[in-house]
């Protein structure tokens, strides 16, 4: 292992390693239940935010533009933990949801639907069917 | 939202979105625990084989190859259940992990350090500084 490996992996310097992009992959759980919520990205500058309001901030691959977790929504997450991986290109956002749920679609996680294993065209099947909160009431209609 | 769009986040088929580079972010939890493991990547070969098998294959971005996790260190991954986040860019995969960890620096988790909320230039905190295997004797020296 390189002198630079090892100090990603064993040393106490923050060094997040932004993608081409320059976004860090995030995965948010709620820090109550462990229950994982969903998958965002966040730039430098969402990371700094978010490090100093504690408060969760990204960057939309989409709308490609920073953004504080809640403010379309009232949906915010207060950051309980934040987790940096083995070699620095991934974090773990434990969080306090506010309000019902983390997903634009109306859901508390992005991860509603699953993948059956052992066949080959995979038919998705529902796992949380039902919406804990109305997304054309909270965001609008799109 | 357009009929895409609502297809891809309401219907029941599987239409992973892989990015530039071919490949879609694996959020890996053990299936017991809850905890969070690692974060990887697969592309379309790996997602296949990890279907067909239920065992988890990915990709490795640094050795760009594909990878049937625990096939060089024993410490393999039976998948329990997989699921896909609403606009299927995104994987959370729990699996029953095999062995003493996940992580190649000999830790069940990559994420075992944190970083300090409300700090400038923030200095990294260990929350698990043991591991729970030898790395050299797994993997051989690096």
């Amino acid at each position: 292992m390189s002198a630079a490996a090892g100090e990603i992996e064993e040393g106490l310097t923050f060094q997040p390693k932004f993608d081409s992009e320059g976004l860090i992959t995030c995965v948010v759980t709620d820090a109550g239940s462990g229950e994982l919520l969903m998958v965002a990205h966040m730039n430098a500058e969402a990371l700094r935010k978010t490090i100093e309001s504690g408060d969760a901030w990204y960057f939309s691959r989409s709308r490609k533009q920073l953004w504080r977790k809640g403010e379309s929504s009232g949906h915010g997450q207060r950051v309980v933990e934040l987790r940096v991986d083995c070699d620095q290109d991934s974090l773990w956002l434990k969080v306090e949801q506010q309000g019902p749920g983390a997903c634009h679609t109306g859901r508390r996680s992005c991860f509603y639907r699953a993948v059956p294993l052992g066949q080959g065209a995979a038919t998705l099947e529902f796992r949380e069917q039902e919406r804990t909160f109305d997304p054309e009431a909270v965001y609008g209609k799109k």
